[in-house]
């Protein structure tokens, strides 16, 4: 079957700096609790989605320091060439598909307590941390903030050494940025040139974005991951001031990736938000530069990307959830197999993973989080076992004095999903299930 | 300087079962928030105690299963082949000083979550868990428990091939052991040959440690570690109960570990409780059993130790805490100079590390968790640099331009610790102060 003409748009190249998409659709940036404790799930889990059609597949946020270490949480880390093994993998399984590698370098400021590393926490201001009570963080010197534009780009120079072809900077999701926090009034106390008015408290996005662009800019795209909104009305970063702040950096980024914060707001439950309920915050973006925008808003419905995009709201179809929920969806479309879609119904269960540090899982979509240790895949699907092989296993199995609890899964799950695997396959693989890591 | 002859008795060696400890001092296991996430970290953090005369040092809690995945909490595994090499590493640590190497295999039954493994939850009984309120853990059938005690024999085949002396059975720490959870009423509801009666619910206890002897007595001592006292009156685990387990059970272990649950009332802080508190409890033990027995109560006192011993209630001066204040203290006593003890004060800051999952430290003790990462000791310790490399080191870390967090801390640890290291020396161990892992 060939696609729907309507949908054409949606696999339309586009220009993102040096780099040129194969079409829009665009996995931005997630977590998923496997980071560079599980690389290898990490990366087949990002190939399947650049196999399933997704023109740009970007890690989870990447921590640049050691001085901005999140554990326990399991993301990913880019601290020196030590790291670069893990992002080379993620980088050969999304380019054997021709998508572009996007990569989100972030400092965490004062959200980290440095518990593996035992740095101190930097911050605009001196303050206590708010997830880590018992850590207070240190107000940054201008020694420091020279030092975190240094890091910023060490990491995007070992980006691009990895192969990405785009690069974040980051200020987005409340306050878990450090770029984000010096723009916010209710953390920045400086009476530097880096706080008090907007223009000084986006001075060091603006040194960071500058700094990216002459390091890297001729090789890689720099993005720029940009929140908006925080709905918290005067309190917090609101349209009125994010105008200013995009029309100020305009053209500066090769591209903006813009919602609103915190999480809970950004990957709203599907009880309360619609598909592409983030249109009234971010609609302005657009109007206000000349590049690119990607934007998220639980798109499942190739019309409503199609409205999106003809009505200048976004250029680049952004996705995490419906990315994880079908990773095949750009290709389904492109199949005119669009009823096939499997659609995220927003229930927010693969954000468990992040939040719990274990690799994440879908309740859409069985295979997610298992396609490098079992082997499954979203599409191609072993053939189911004849009935005689049914019979027969059930009768070996059944025979087997001294079943273990992998078989005794296998046989469940080959009752509950028939046809997902062969069972001679799934015994085959159950046997190494826990060897998800590179551990030993 | 020698040691007091009083304290004499505390050297002596000590027979367990097959194997010979060279004196009393015995590190009982304990977590630690390194385990097999920081194999290089935990291992010479065990060797260093070894060095410092402990006689035995054991791992912390070592899975013995993908069923029992206690993830995202660090601890040890041994699940297969692939995770000997991190125990290789510690028992030739611990190995390298003529001490004895321990290893507590567990399965933590309806305590964990199988978040990585996604396998499901085993119990005595249906019951949700505890820990984990969205996991419900199903009862274990004949052939599960069949299965059960083959894990344990396969992870005790495992443990001797990595070369450790000593291999616990493991029914302590509340509920935190499958093997506890089958001996408590309020969880085991069984009607089979497993639940009723106490002789019943300390079946398949007996029957793992009658496995372990076949398996691996010969060449290994076996070890049970078991919490006598949950301090619950007669809703847990009470004394009364425990002499008829320890009468039962008494010459089938080579070795008794006993102690009270829960973790916090095994680990009582100093303010609830003085050194050698849980003597009123565990005092029972000896009388029943001609078998060595080792206990705890956060002994930093030689005199208090060889008044356990003379008096009948230990054999073996079990010792978590004390041993991470002070990993020579046992040297310290052996060279008469037992005044130099960095004594425990019962902080409990080292739990926290395992509570939260990153290497633990400690209040008393700086190196703690720095031992391979940055090289520190906690007794051999580098010169302190003259007062004129103090002055050229202060300007030319003032001179440099573009110094770094880790220049900062360096320059901040040498002012707060002097003596502790030379500034060069810390400077390049800094240098890679993250890479702590082996995950690249």
């Amino acid at each position: 079957m060939a696609r729907d003409p309507r949908f054409d748009i949606l696999f339309e190249p586009m220009q993102i700096g040096p780099k040129t998409t194969r079409n829009r659709f665009y996995q931005v940036p997630h977590c998923n609790g496997m980071g560079h404790r599980y690389p290898r799930a990490m990366a087949e889990m990002r190939g399947v989605k650049a196999e399933g059609g997704w023109g740009v597949v970007c890690t989870e946020e990447c921590s640049i320091h050691p001085s901005s270490d999140l554990s326990p949480a399991t993301l990913m880390r880019l601290w020196d060439d030590s790291d670069l093994p893990v992002h080379e993998l993620m980088v050969e399984k999304v380019h054997e598909h021709n998508s572009l590698a996007g990569i989100q370098l972030v400092h965490n400021g004062f959200e980290v307590a440095n518990y593996v590393t035992r740095l101190p926490s930097m911050s605009p201001s001196d303050m206590p941390t708010e997830n880590f009570p018992h850590v207070h963080a240190r107000a940054m010197t201008k020694a420091d903030i020279k030092d975190f534009r240094r890091m910023y780009v060490d990491a995007a120079l070992r980006s691009r050494k990895a192969g990405y072809d785009i690069i974040y900077a980051y200020a987005a999701h409340g306050t878990m940025t450090l770029l984000f926090q010096f723009m916010l009034s209710r953390y920045n106390k400086r009476t530097d040139e880096y706080g008090g008015s907007l223009e000084n408290r986006i001075r060091l996005t603006r040194e960071v974005l500058e700094d990216l662009k002459d390091a890297v800019g001729h090789d890689c795209a720099i993005a720029f991951r940009f929140a908006v909104d925080e709905l918290l009305g005067k309190e917090g970063m609101q349209t009125s001031e994010a105008e200013d702040i995009v029309g100020s950096l305009a053209e500066l980024p090769d591209l903006w990736d813009v919602n609103v914060a915190a999480w809970h707001n950004d990957s709203m439950p599907s009880r309360f938000g619609n598909e592409g309920g983030q249109e009234p915050y971010i609609d302005f973006v657009k109007k206000l530069t000349t590049k690119p925008v990607v934007g998220v808003g639980r798109f499942t419905s190739p019309d409503t990307m199609v409205s999106q995009i003809n009505r200048g709201v976004l250029d680049l179809i952004g996705a995490a959830r419906p990315s994880i929920a079908d990773p095949f969806l750009p290709k389904k479309i492109e199949q005119g197999r669009e009823d096939e879609i499997r659609e995220c119904i927003g229930c927010n269960m693969c954000t468990s993973g992040d939040y719990l540090a274990y690799p994440m899982r879908c309740t859409q979509n069985p295979t997610m989080g298992e396609e490098w240790r079992r082997g499954w895949h979203p599409v191609t699907i072993d053939k189911a076992p004849s009935k005689s092989t049914v019979l027969l296993l059930v009768v070996v199995l059944a025979g087997l004095k001294q079943h273990s609890p992998y078989q005794t899964e296998a046989t469940t799950l080959f009752f509950l999903m028939p046809g997902q695997n062969s069972v001679v396959a799934l015994l085959k693989k159950l046997h190494c299930s826990h060897c998800q890591t590179g551990d030993a």
